[in-house]
């Protein structure tokens, strides 16, 4: 609970209107894009960055746990409020701060959307690269937070590549600036890349300054289709290994493709064993060499079809499978657990076989879904949390994938971070050194212990 | 001054044969490529990471400062032993442990010289991008401390882009170890790329795993030919805005025209006031598009020529000029000043006129040098050591070239780092907050300040 006086010295901080501590609002916040769920004691709404330095003031003197939080599409659990206290919504921080044409680079604030800053970017001819499945909802404070991917990252790279600087309120409501608007910066330690990532727990980011890309002159698409997941898996490894780097290279499995087709019907091939969702950018020219050495790459490797999209909308068509896929396995199960790991690509078409064992193991479809060219899976473990035991097998299951990974030399998470769902498999890939300066690096930043506590690894409020 | 006892103790963690402390060895070891000397008290060469955990052990428990070194092209000062102590020469861990075709990867140890990863890669039809002007004899492990840049990061991006995982050794003696070989990482806190940049502060690197690109199928190289340097410096600014990004866009000034000129003889043309050397690389069919808008901005820009490298000769002999010409300016007078700053791209011209203003108002050349599409200046102060008052004058011309960067929203360095050079230069960028994070996150990796004493701040031995 929060007393009355924090409430106040909160409202003094943000404004009456900024802060609500009403029930009702109190369980629209208690929940993101991950299971749990978290009750906060207060929403507080801020509107600029002296009202956040306001906020962490408040909170740091009443150790209040602060949680920032964006469109809440965090999917480990990110903007959960483990221990109560302040959920801080950065959604009204929304404006466009400066799209600089010349120097290719945007300012936001971190509750920009990250599909409407591609909107006022694609009339320049400009892109920002990372593209979030949720890129229409989520925030660029939140990509930034967590370090977010997309499909195109494999050619283009994640956030931590396109963040120049940052504007950033500690949990002692100190405000410090990092990085700048200039491409190559060797000045100091480079806390802007320390912060992206940092899911939230060493600082509240306010403002964001970007690196742009001129969008691509052309662009081909294709779905190549196999009739076995471990294929499709060995076509990726294989083109990758032949030196050429695609825009995307998505593999999606059988399980997937039924549901994707049953709720978009855009006519994907429900008996295949997998598809993979490719697609090249470029100069016009560049384009078709590119796909002709990818075609040959995939028969090689028992592609048994290759389609071409031929129209804007069949393209459209096969990007809102994949984009929709994850909503629509709820026709084959009420619940699903959604992992990411990533391994060396070589390594995809055996975690690909070990997730088969594991779902047979365990009694429960899971469903494989990856921005395979990067190595980076997120298999889908379908399951009914009525059901008796369910909760647990999916728990164990995860576990194994997780394990899985790391024995192939991959890593715990490629885009969706730790937060509260993986912090208890952290020891499994850091050791008690490595364990030890995440807990000491954290207090330099936060010396209470206030901002987002809970979440990497246990603990909170000093 | 070391002990006997403690250079015995070093003798056990690294063998005899390792540890040196001849004063001819140790005057060999009291400068890099930078102007001041620093004799150091002993210079060890461990083998391997055990030995170097061994060493460091030592050195933690007497307080001794220990410098890391890699082939000490350093040109900021981060390989002198301001205090005395230990240089750590890391040159003979130089074995490139794996090439990882399939995955794209390359593991090494830090003494690997960059041209020579490049020339095991080469065959294999791959590269590592970073490409500093000093990578015939720099090593990785320095590229590394220092994020180091080059002429073709414009656009393939610096050290740190390229660096997937590090094994550390800590100023403690304990060994961690950072990402992987995975290309999408978002596990914990990003150590990885804290350490790179982090100019031997903050741990010793014993093993660095690297991504690497396929190499590009073809390429082209042109010279731009202007009266102006200003004019150069617009075209510059102007290729980026409307889109494009060549490989590389490396400016000379009239200065250095002239010096490189007349130390490789390849028919640079000296009356010019600047030129720009451009390469452009990617699929075969994409480049004469690409140079044909390039050509129109140069044009649009009072380009007088535009000279294509038409043989691989040609094209070789551009690139000579360009790499050995801060060698050459030792033509015009004995010493010289290498500066390192970075602004906005669009403000190229603006600087370019600054510096021509400084050089005016403390009477000394200053050639302007530039990786000038990613505004990455490198301003050449020339001047004689021997001459009264010129190395007060170059003290104050160069801090107030760092000032106009700064007001321009630059920064003090984009690729060689604050070493000692620019330590007194710090405060015009970061505000007391920053630079208390500066010293506290240092003191988390090495509570005892051991680690390269003196260099981005000030300060030593705990």
């Amino acid at each position: 609970m929060v007393s009355r006086a924090i409430i106040q010295e909160l409202q003094a901080a943000a404004g009456k209107g900024a802060v609500t501590f009403s029930p009702e609002d109190l369980i629209v916040y208690s929940y993101d894009a991950t299971m749990p769920e978290y009750r906060p004691d207060v929403v507080v709404f801020p509107q600029s960055t002296e009202q956040v330095a306001a906020i962490m003031r408040v909170a740091n003197e009443h150790r209040l746990p602060v949680v920032p939080r964006g469109a809440g599409t965090n999917v480990s659990g990110g903007s959960l409020a483990l221990e109560g206290g302040m959920i801080l919504c950065l959604s009204r921080m929304n404006r466009i701060l400066e799209i600089d044409r010349e120097n290719l680079v945007a300012v936001v604030e971190p509750g920009v959307v990250n599909a409407e800053l591609q909107a006022a970017l694609a009339p320049l001819g400009l892109f920002y690269p990372p593209d979030p499945a949720s890129m229409n909802v989520c925030t660029i404070g939140g990509n930034v937070a967590e370090n977010s991917g997309g499909p195109r990252c494999l050619k283009y790279g994640v956030t931590k590549d396109y963040v120049l600087g940052l504007e950033v309120v500690l949990p002692t409501g100190e405000v410090i600036h990092t990085g700048g608007s200039v491409m190559k910066n060797c000045t100091g330690y480079d806390f802007t890349r320390l912060f992206v990532g940092s899911e939230g727990t060493l600082g509240v980011v306010t403002k964001i300054t970007l690196r742009l890309l001129p969008l691509a002159e052309a662009k081909k698409t294709m779905l190549a289709v196999f009739d076995s997941v471990v294929d499709a898996s060995s076509a990726v490894s294989a083109i990758i290994a032949r030196g050429i780097i695609p825009t995307t290279l998505e593999l999606m499995d059988r399980i997937l493709l039924r549901c994707a087709e049953d709720f978009v019907h855009v006519g994907l091939p429900k008996d295949a064993g997998a598809v993979l969702l490719i697609e090249v950018d470029g100069f016009r020219e560049s384009l078709d060499g590119q796909m002709r050495q990818i075609k040959a790459v995939c028969r090689a490797n028992q592609a048994r079809e290759l389609r071409h999209a031929r129209t804007s909308k069949e393209v459209d068509d096969l990007w809102l499978a994949r984009r929709t896929v994850i909503g629509a396995v709820g026709r084959l199960e009420p619940n699903y657990g959604l992992q990411d790991v990533t391994v060396p690509r070589s390594k995809l078409p055996i975690i690909v076989e070990e997730i088969g064992d594991i779902s047979a193991k365990y009694d429960l479809p899971i469903g494989v879904l990856a921005h395979a060219g990067d190595g980076n899976l997120h298999p889908i473990v379908l399951f009914d949390a009525r059901r008796d035991g369910d909760l647990a097998k999916v728990h164990a299951a995860e576990k194994e994938i997780c394990k899985a990974a790391l024995a192939l030399g991959g890593t715990l998470s490629g885009e969706h971070g730790i937060g509260l769902s993986k912090r208890e498999y952290l020891p499994m890939e850091y050791g008690p050194i490595e364990m030890s300066l995440v807990a000491r690096l954290r207090k330099v930043f936060d010396p209470n212990g206030i901002l987002n506590p809970g979440k990497i690894v246990a603990g909170g409020i000093v």
